[in-house]
């Protein structure tokens, strides 16, 4: 069942939905993991009928985010059997139920370290497994306006603002899949595993460490002040003739290349501006200074002639233009299309995490609901056609 | 050398510096991993010089990303035997130059495989090793404009906006934390390492998964919308007496409950709004009904009033409100101190990966510059005194 990847032989059982576990495992699958996203009969992943949808009415959200996983059903009320046979000849356990979900169905991590020791158990929550706000129900939005981003994103005149992409259930998937990875270095070492439990709250707060520090150490409270660095500046964007650019002319070597383009060269040295604290100061009249010229000419001409001698700029891309980029579509390979046999031909976001000996690749389709029942029950436990035609009539998968 | 951590005997020689690196080996030292941070003598991280700074002048930016580390002091190319000495105890090499920087001082992952077959090279870049931009310098901003994730964050009627908290270089550290501990992985099944190379646009890009599965399915390119889920309502942020709330009432079931509590309970079955994709339609109208209760009750209990009903909803928070909080502050100890007897008490973030079996934890205060260069050389290498002081005459460390 292993394909050459990094992490292959490792087999994940995935009782994950929607984004930030199935994000983690979608991962752990591209580098190699054996992932059996386990679903309910009859049901499946909410995602299924997420937007947006192929001309097939088949949902490209959860295509992209299953792909490379096998897929089987069972109902882990009348299937607990099943499923701890599952724990026996497995590494990793994730879901992302609320707490408390699995032990209910005395399938809690207790339960199963007694009959796999070596097993790591993942849980990512909106709010954590411990502490008074664990059984309130987490989403995205709400971790992002508990955890302090959004009172940090956006404009002063304009409300808290979130980051787009789901960021919170983002840097709650990259997280537990770190967690998971860091105790299965400790099974290597000491033959035990044990709990991660990642929160998207603890996650978006743990993200705003540069921020915060400043509250932390001055108690003074950071607010939102649009895309400049409050410390350092022309670190911002700039509206040029067609569009936007960010710059990042952190010292006085960059600020005097910057000053020369702009064709300002005396600005290089001027007393007001030599030093990263004058600027930052002064952030609204070296704005001024910089969009005289910048919105004179377009996007590609001001960013071509900030890189030509050096200075950190780049244009400010909308979704279709990253996947028309030569650099980020094309050598890095970030996007790419798996030929799904049910689906169609499916474009999807690449790996992102490039391993030189072993790169990850989308190599399988996502399941659909069940697809791999015969191969996970039959193969890879051993169970014979007789009890799987029991278990369909039961319900149980 | 080793704590006991989830990663103990891992050795990690860190070449990073500012942000993205220094993250990801924040939360390997955390994990327990021996992190060696390699700095250039008599200068240090940038970061050192970075705001905020404590009443000692000391920069609690680098006290925070240092923890947990021990630090030396190392030219590279006067010291490149010393280097080589140090990877063939490491397990990881980590680095955030420009690509090509280690190559032309002898010491790229070719040459450092040669006497190390094990190791695990990782480096973050702003645009990753290959590929047309990958020798252009790269900051976050830059990431965020290139990735797409500016283009999507923010108003309808304002810039494309940064996220707060320099998210391209957390997601880049979180990503290239990932890559590194899988390549490990294949280590203790192949006895091989690899390099781990990651792009902290990739990073960006890879994050706006969900949204940019739009355009990759639609060929529509995704905008700012602000706050608001573009096909579920009400699911989005609302303004209240005294501050703003995010609410994710994202089904039928939960919309009715929040009918209930607005005091419309006659909307909930309302043909109008009695579906996912007629509230995401109606959305300026359920956004009144909705803040016409919302703004005549304080924060506090609006989401008392949701929570307790419950309907997902969370206040948003500025960080002085997070770092008061109970439940992330508090029993999810989010917020730490540590005892730094050169920079005094100092408090920072604490780490968001919980686990279980080796909880991690912040230990020991950042480094100053070159602090553990006798343990380091003498104890961990075997160099004898003459050797060190040989090494500091010639200003190698």
């Amino acid at each position: 069942m292993t394909e050459e990847g990094a992490l292959s032989g490792l087999v994940v059982l995935d009782l994950t939905r929607v984004l930030a576990g199935p994000f983690c495992t979608m991962m752990l699958a591209d580098m190699g993991a054996t992932v059996i996203k386990i679903e309910q009969p009859g049901i499946g992943d909410d995602t299924r009928g997420f937007y947006p949808f192929n001309e097939k009415g088949i949902s490209t959200y959860y295509l992209n985010l299953n792909r490379n996983k096998k897929g089987i059903t069972l109902d882990l009320k009348k299937g607990k059997q099943v499923f701890l046979d599952l724990v026996r000849k497995a590494d990793v356990v994730i879901e992302n139920y609320r707490p408390g979900t699995m032990e209910k169905l005395g399938l809690g991590y207790e339960e199963l370290a007694k009959i796999n020791p070596r097993l790591v158990y993942g849980e990512v929550s909106g709010y954590g497994a411990t502490g008074p706000y664990a059984l309130r129900p987490g989403y995205d939005i709400l971790a992002q306006a508990m955890g302090g981003m959004m009172s940090l994103t956006g404009w002063p005149d304009r409300p808290p603002t979130a980051c787009c992409g789901s960021i919170g259930d983002i840097l709650g998937g990259l997280s537990v899949c770190i967690g998971i990875l860091a105790a299965l270095q400790n099974v290597h070492r000491t033959g035990k595993g044990q709990k991660v439990d990642v929160a998207l709250t603890d996650s978006v707060f743990a993200s705003t460490v540069i921020t915060s520090q400043i509250y932390l150490t001055e108690g003074r409270i950071p607010t939102r002040i649009g895309n400049r660095y409050e410390n350092n500046y022309p670190y911002d964007t700039f509206t040029t003739a067609d569009g936007t650019v960010a710059l990042a002319a952190g010292n006085n070597k960059l600020w005097k290349l910057c000053c020369d383009v702009i064709g300002h060269p005396e600005c290089g040295d001027d007393e007001r501006y030599n030093s990263i604290g004058k600027r930052a100061k002064a952030h609204d009249e070296v704005r001024k200074l910089i969009e005289e010229w910048s919105t004179k000419h377009p996007t590609s001409e001001v960013v071509e002639q900030f890189v030509a001698v050096g200075v950190p700029c780049a244009p400010i891309q909308n979704i279709a233009q990253v996947v028309a980029d030569p650099h980020i579509a094309g050598a890095r390979q970030m996007v790419v299309e798996v030929d799904d046999p049910v689906a169609g031909p499916t474009k999807m976001t690449g790996c992102h995490i490039k391993l030189s000996a072993t790169p990850p690749s989308v190599r399988t389709p996502a399941p659909t609901l069940g697809r791999d029942n015969a191969e996970i029950f039959g193969d890879f436990l051993g169970y014979d056609k007789a009890k799987l035609e029991q278990m369909t009539q039961e319900h149980m998968i």
